[in-house]
């Protein structure tokens, strides 16, 4: 028994923004599973803004992609061959199985999902890396009182959307910060947002000025650039800033300065940067506690799905420009 | 019974490094208490870098020095008539006095001397603001753990000598900061430093990175500026920055830029900013510590003393300026 497989390799490293030749779509045959492995036929594969950091060759992040392998990457399937007692065929599971229609695995990549009637690509969402990335830099580092003002960039994104809902849940104000008057509605009128500014609008900075009167208390930083710039400066005393991700600036080498690190002793405030992999053992307490406000229907979610593996690169590059709506996947099946 | 009191008032705010014309000496005859008041004749005042920050007029920091009034600051000294029963003439005290004289209070701004065998002026240094605000960078946002490695700016400083030394009590390896082969060699030799580099040098660049060659897990900043800029290039994953002051930049109106916030998330380090008087619940832990490890002989202290009261303006100045060795005083009586 033998699987046809595809997948995408990194074939080279982006200069700046992605293109489609960054990638190289490679097909082999994969062999029944081997002592103690398992086959999963992926269902769904995510796209996450962090593998663009990934994708550059320093020492950006722990691990960067390597060349010529299978792209890294989220995905969620069902075991198709085992010859590991911890697995049935038909078992459920979601792990790093990256861009490739099947994986082979030792099954410590692999973990079984636990709620079946939760729809299986919602642990690539709200119950999955976004989601505990959500929970860790609301509940970790911003921590946002009853009344505290939380801004939120990439404020409908498979993360933001999140955090925004989790930091209602904690009774801050929440304003959101998005790129277009769709995704800003979208923000108030579904997600709960206080209020959504246009980062794409021409009088931007005027109108997040506007949205928080009595300046910022916690920073869900997602983008970088200029919105994170305008967020800084209006900082109030002791004020939490969470590096979630820099999609906009920072992975494709535009840096995000700041002025002047003399606002952190002003305000006295408190920067920092997370990577939610590094957190692992809070992960069955935030799954647990994402998962039951997914069935308690007080957090809601949104995808883009994109229509097959040859799809991704595509759908990747348009993630990063903001093309998406909520949660990126790949249907691979 | 009245009191000839002479001191500064701020005349006029600076545009970036002060001057002696903006301070004006002013002499007013103090009469004795009135009810529930006590009058305190100062034997030091305590000169700051903080002082600075508090001479620019805008948000910089929650209450700005008052232009015409006594510029605020740390005193020691002792009850000389006394209108409220709390308070014996005779008394050693210390407390927020301002430049001149004599002070007259309430008594809530003064705090009677609890270890009167200690030399008085060790309560604006090691066991006063000073000694607290090295104490609570160094366990409540830095929290060495053996074996890494800490640097220290303004090494030999008021603040710096003593967080070195806590540093090194908590087991690290310590890398001073200092402008001047002089400072330098009084932070190894005397302060316990494992190594201390000189900013002033020109290659001072190499000098540092050869000084860490396993990289940064913590920074006390009390400077800005280059040095702190190159200290962040070489933060370790998980690195912790405490930002005290930053003397030689921010407060002059210089800014100490960040070349990319993108650093934050590459290292996932925590950059926060502080200011002591925060934190007044902590003061009494941190006096008592810093107090016993005085007496232990695990803790050493220095200073510059400026003779008069004339003599703080020029001494400010100098201060500002790294002239100092250690705490810098103006003796008053």
């Amino acid at each position: 028994m033998t699987f046809l497989n595809k997948g995408f390799v990194l074939a080279s490293r982006p200069e700046h923004a992605p293109s489609p030749s960054n990638f190289r779509l490679v097909t082999s045959e994969m062999a029944a599973p081997g002592d103690g492995e398992v086959i999963v036929r992926h269902h769904f594969l995510s796209l996450d803004p962090y593998m663009r950091g990934r994708m550059n060759d320093p020492k950006s992040y722990a691990e960067p992609q390597k060349l010529d392998e299978i792209m890294g990457g989220g995905t969620v399937g069902e075991v198709v061959a085992s010859n590991n007692p911890a697995f049935a065929v038909g078992d459920k599971v979601v792990g790093m199985g990256g861009w490739q229609l099947y994986a082979r695995s030792t099954g410590k990549d692999f973990r079984k999902i636990t709620r079946p009637h939760l729809p299986i690509q919602a642990y690539l969402g709200p119950v999955g890396m976004p989601g505990v990335t959500a929970w860790y830099g609301i509940n970790a580092i911003l921590a946002p009182k009853p009344g505290e003002t939380v801004t939120v960039s990439a404020a409908t994104g498979a993360v933001g959307s999140v955090a925004g809902q989790l930091a209602k849940i904690a009774g801050a104000r929440v304003v959101g910060i998005a790129g277009g008057e769709a995704k800003c509605r979208f923000a108030t009128e579904v997600l709960g947002y206080d209020l959504c500014v246009d980062h794409r609008a021409s009088d931007f900075e005027a109108r997040l000025e506007a949205a928080v009167p009595d300046g910022i208390d916690a920073v869900f930083e997602n983008v970088g650039g200029k919105p994170l710039e305008l967020c800084l400066a209006r900082l109030n005393d002791f004020a939490r800033v969470a590096i979630c991700g820099l999609v906009a600036s920072g992975y494709d080498g535009t840096p995000t300065p700041m002025r002047d690190v003399k606002l952190i002793l002003d305000r006295r405030c408190r920067i920092e940067g997370f990577i939610v992999s590094d957190h692992m053992k809070l992960w069955p307490q935030a799954i647990n506690e994402l998962a039951d406000y997914l069935e308690d229907d007080r957090l809601g979610w949104w995808e883009s799905v994109a229509e097959g593996l040859e799809a991704a690169p595509e759908a990747f590059i348009g993630m990063l420009q903001g093309k998406n709506f909520g949660k990126q996947l790949v249907k691979l099946i």
